[in-house]
This record gives C-alpha cells, sequence and structure tokens, in this order.
C-alpha cells in the first residue's frame, strides 16, 4: 500500500503526558538503497520485516509493505544487518482522528526527536501541538535508513 | 537455519524423465550483496521473500530465513527488485534420501542447467546421475543474485 506520512522535529518534552504508549524499538536494514529500503525491527515483543519503495517527490508517499514474524527470527536477522543497528523509544499520541508516532532515538542518534502523522492524503489538515517543530518530511537525512549510516551524533553544527 | 548445499552444472537433459515436478519460478533481488540477499519469488501459485547470509570458505553452508507470502504480494514487491529478474523451471528429482532441485533457466540465462542437492552434513554422501556434470559449489557467478546482474548469455566464451 501507499502510505502518506508528514514528519516534523520536536522541540520539548511536551509530547511525553500526552502519550498513551511508550514501546522500545531496536532496528537494523538488509538493504538502505533509498529504491527499495529492507528493515529488520523488533518492536516490544513483537518481530516485523519491512520493505519500503522510493518515495514520490514531495517525500510524502512510500509504498510500505510489512509483514509480522517471529521475534526470535528478527533477532537473528538483526545479526545480518549491515551496521549501524537503530534504538529508539516510539510514544504514540493521539491526535483527533490521527496520530503521531514520536521516536526518541537512543545510542548515536541520542538528541534526535522526531514526529510522524499518517494522513490520508496529501491535502489532510491534522492540529498542531506546542511541541511540534519544523517540518522535514522528505529530508533524508531523518530517514531511519540513513540514520543507521550516518547519525545524528556525528553531523556538522550547522544541522 | 544454516543449508549445506551443492551445486553442479548439468550435462543432458536426462533429468526431464526422471523429474516428479516442474514449476516456474520468477524472482527478483531486494539485495544481491553477498553478505545479505533478499529474495522475492513466484513459485507456481505461491509467493516467498527470502533472505540469505554470506556463505561460509567452502561455499557449502549459508544462513536463510524464508516467509511465504501472498503471490500477490509477491508481484507488488518484485516491481521493487533490482533489474534482472530471473525466471526459470524447476524440476525435482528423488536421489535416495535427498532430492535434486535443477533449474533449466531462460530469459538472459538461456542455456543453464544448474542442479541442486541439500543434504544433512558436508560429509553427506548422495548418488550422482548420468547427466551430472562439473561441481561448482561456492562459485559465486552461479549465485542467482550473481545471474541477475551478470547473466549467463553475457559470459565470456572461456567460460
Amino acid at each position: 500500500m501507499i502510505e502518506t506520512e508528514r514528519k516534523f522535529l520536536v522541540r520539548s518534552d511536551g509530547f511525553k503526558k500526552e502519550a498513551k504508549s511508550a514501546t522500545r524499538i531496536v532496528q537494523g536494514f538488509l538493504n538502505t538503497d533509498p529504491e527499495r529500503t529492507v528493515r529488520i525491527r523488533i518492536k516490544g515483543d513483537k518481530g516485523f520485516i519491512t520493505v519500503k519503495g522510493k518515495s514520490d517527490a514531495g517525500g510524502m508517499s512510500r509504498y510500505e509493505w510489512e509483514k509480522e514474524i517471529p521475534a526470535g527470527e528478527a533477532e537473528e536477522l538483526l545479526l545480518l544487518c549491515e551496521k549501524g543497528i537503530i534504538e529508539k523509544t516510539r510514544y504514540e499520541i493521539p491526535n483527533g482522528k490521527h496520530f503521531f508516532e514520536v521516536d526518541a532515538f537512543a545510542g548515536e542518534n541520542t538528541g534526535l526527536i522526531v514526529a510522524e502523522i499518517e494522513l490520508f492524503s496529501e491535502q489532510d489538515e491534522f492540529d498542531r501541538p506546542d511541541w511540534l517543530g519544523e517540518e522535514v518530511t522528505g529530508d533524508r537525512r531523518y530517514y531511519n535508513s540513513q540514520l543507521s549510516r550516518n547519525p545524528y551524533s556525528t553531523w556538522d553544527g550547522e544541522e
């Protein structure tokens, strides 16, 4: 299916008191080619394999295919992944008929907090909470596949 | 799981009369990196996603993970694959307590016929039928991931 998502930086901890859940995620990539990323993820006690295609020009829509797999198999597959395993905590935050997924990264990406909202179409509207910062939709530096190769802690000061 | 396989060229059509099945296979690769190939396959009316790790030094044993998926999803994922979709007919041929899988390639790999046998260990013995030719276990040119990038029809004459 095609997903429509917008991505924002987060400028305060305000999101935490609105969160209805917080889940630890560990993930790696079998392929970080933007044409066809293949991700292995352990989320809580579940495993997933996810394939994503290239984004459209605006970076909002992207083909995505995902399958749940046993967490033990995901752990085996993580051992095959490229260097740069990503660890983060995901907070789920209701927002009207939508919800935000806020990812607070750990390890080499500590300090980076990113909010994503999945929309029904590219024209879809949503409420912007106080803690929401600059939009970074389509900025490939914030793709998890890129963060695994080029983590936030290594970025230049101008960013 | 770790698989132990040996691979051979096939030097005559003799295998066809021993075959108990012949199935059309179409497959592509989301990743052809030998460290971690990711294959999408349609075999008859079934779909599969398969991840393979690097071979050991002799090329006999290799980590392999496979999941059946709906054929329609496999067709979508084939559209994302790297160039070089592989088409072949697979013949299954009993051989004592083992069996051979003989792949007769089509398209850009027409003319290539390869037999593989899966063994219980690297020391395991098996009968060698008349049609079995030279062993090519561990020769990366015969990996399907490599045949999709560098098909048989483009190989030099000395091969």
